[in-house]
């Protein structure tokens, strides 16, 4: 017996993420039946993936199972799998596995980085995009630290020291600055032959500031509390070449055996199948209501649309979620949907552990301030992860302690080879 | 400049579990040099590891960074690094990249699960030791009931639905137990096609009764538990075939998708490497004093030593470790080591979130006062895991809400098919 059986249209909706899911919210509601398609069991609170990455968090802080969010709205099935290509004439999903039809539809599998053609580069600079990737990341940073403490040769030491993160759009700032703590403060004592301290981070960016989107003063404040911080920041600085040792730029040889990838946008290949107008990015040039041309049963929210003026982050993915189940509550009532209009409630990135930089229009702060701005935030759009005051208590834990248990190397079989351990 | 250079003999300690852990913080006080050889990087806290397992625990609960237990010391060193053989003549242990020499040596890299010549079975039905082995467990367990909602033949469901658990020791039946609940309690509503409630989980083993190694008052107690639970036991059943739908117990077919290994004990391979005389399930037969006949600076303890009325337990590993610590010392300083002697302070096996039974002795409980004894002896335990208050926070938070924020599947390009989607 299929319980979402029943009366009403049939929404699909692909991607639970921050636009999806706030489409599911919403749409479960209405006397409809909702399918919402996702490749992993688990929405993810992206902003703060970073500090998985960075051994601060639990995946489980910050991950939450998506059955579980909509478990009391009997009129929302969940179904783990990847969808590969829409059908507009069928109006019809098909997933890995078998196929799903149709009335009303939403796409939202979000963009990811991009490697600027050089996809062969992704297998030595480790991208950010969902929980394999921040434990992958992980992984590498504290082998890293463990081929240093093996290694009897400086030159080669100092490279195993070195990490760089290329991109330095708020991810890849949140990743220098975490990478920076780590050496510094989290490790230092841990080893005896390797001096966490030495540790050197390279932020690299190929446009002429950090933080490229913010206003140009913040990125000005955010680039002194990363030299703060002992993070080496180098502007007008694209990547040529890339190995497991080290990276150019251009004739620049920089020996580095941790590269983390930060940089480039790419839609999800979803956007592809639909055969509507795309950017350069692969994203889906949507009409003013979100729909795509010639289909207005067809939506497209959140990362993988492209509209003027509206940026890739958390809080217009979700304006997007609602304002697509708004716009099929008119349609299903025979209503004209209206316009999307994004409301920039303004953008935060944090540093270190007590540094950010906060737009808020005309409120523009930076430093410890922007930092606990950050902090609530975050910590009050963490809905349904267990619990926000659990979290922030972890946080303040972790804060205080600086021991980071979360510390833990798995899945060893896919490192690489150690230096040779002598004596 | 390697610290860990410096008066005193070096003693090499390999495997950072209860009994090498413990033997290094002792003789971490002595003015010795000691080189603690792990190739996991942290310690684990093997009682709770089927808490991960079942997605009620998060790996950075129950594992911390050995670095991170012996940083205060600084004559212990730690070497990630997997020891492959020990050449007794030269006193060095040939490592998988390198070799590190010794005065003294001691060894205790554990025994793990072994599945009685079928080596092939492993695949099908994954045993638990390390913290990849829980993830993995939990990933096959959350996966079958995804794949129980996309089925739509009742007797594949029904399958999906069914879990087989190998061996009722204490592994097996906390397993077992966990199981149990998860259907019936941590899942329930999360599924609109597949009933969780109807989950059915088998215990099997060999032996005539559960927990074998425990008084038979006790076993008689824990199965009537585990049936309350609603779990299935079978004594005296022996798989005879197994693959990747089911197995066989003789001529009887059991149609399971999901079987979990808990049987057998296999000494590490580290021992044939010795030459010295091994019992059957390969684990060295040692000296009174735990040394190896011949070589009185080389001991083993914990699991991988066979010793007449000494069981494969923590509580008995410490022992052991602290036993071996003392026996160095005395051997350094010209003094006899006396024999080891174990001392039994109980047994203790959780059966589900307010059942277990425990033997002390005299004293034999069963029910909810087993089950607060064996939490606060496990919270006594977790010696520097984070705080042992933390955890047991979480704990009550997960005993309360039973939400399993843990309960993520990761590694999905490692799972197979999942059962076609119609509709």
């Amino acid at each position: 017996m299929e319980r979402t059986d029943g009366p009403g249209p049939h929404i699909v909706v692909i991607g639970g993420g921050f636009a999806g899911l706030t489409a599911v919210r919403r749409l479960g509601r209405l006397p409809v039946r909702v399918t919402l398609v996702d490749r992993e069991n688990h929405h993810l609170f992206q902003p703060l993936l970073y500090q998985v990455a960075a051994a601060a968090l639990n995946p489980s802080d910050i991950a939450y199972p998506l059955r579980a969010i909509v478990r009391g709205r009997e009129n929302v099935r969940v179904l783990l799998a990847e969808a590969r290509r829409v059908d507009l004439a069928a109006r019809r999903v098909e997933l890995d596995n078998g196929a799903v039809e149709y009335d009303w539809l939403v796409i939202a599998t979000g963009a990811h980085h991009a490697y600027f053609g050089h996809d062969d580069w992704a297998r030595h600079a480790p991208g950010l995009k969902t929980i394999d990737d921040a434990l992958e990341m992980r992984r590498r940073i504290l082998l890293a630290y463990e081929a240093a403490e093996r290694e009897s040769d400086p030159v080669a030491r100092a490279a195993w020291l070195r990490f760089a993160v290329v991109g330095a759009g708020p991810t890849g700032v949140e990743l220098a600055g975490a990478l920076s703590e780590i050496g510094h403060q989290a490790l230092a004592g841990d080893y005896r032959k390797a001096d966490t301290t030495r540790v050197e981070v390279l932020l690299l960016e190929g446009r002429e500031r950090v933080l490229p989107t913010y206003p140009e003063s913040l990125s000005e404040k955010a680039q002194r509390q990363l030299e703060v911080l002992g993070v080496t920041v180098r502007t007008r600085a694209f990547v040529t070449a890339l190995d497991g040792e080290g990276l150019n730029l251009g004739d620049e040889r920089i020996e580095a055996r941790t590269i983390l990838w930060a940089a480039g946008v790419q839609a999800s290949s979803l956007a592809a199948s639909l055969g509507v107008p795309v950017d350069a990015a692969g994203r889906v040039v949507t009409e003013p209501d979100l729909s795509i041309p010639g289909h207005p049963e067809v939506f497209v929210a959140g990362d993988l649309a492209s509209v003027p003026g509206v940026p890739g982050v958390a809080p217009a993915a979700m304006q997007a979620g609602r304002f697509v189940a708004r716009a099929i509550e008119a349609r299903v009532g025979g209503r004209a949907p209206g316009v999307f209009r994004y409301r920039d409630k303004g953008s935060l990135a944090t540093i270190g552990r007590s540094a950010a930089v906060a737009d808020f229009g005309r409120v523009r702060l930076s430093g410890f301030a922007a930092w606990l701005g950050w902090l609530l935030i975050h910590i009050y759009f963490l809905v349904g992860f267990r619990n926000r005051l659990w979290v922030m208590a972890g946080w303040t834990w972790s804060y205080l302690t600086f021991r980071r248990g979360a510390r833990l190397i798995t899945q060893r079989g896919r490192h690489g080879a150690l230096p040779r351990v002598a004596g």
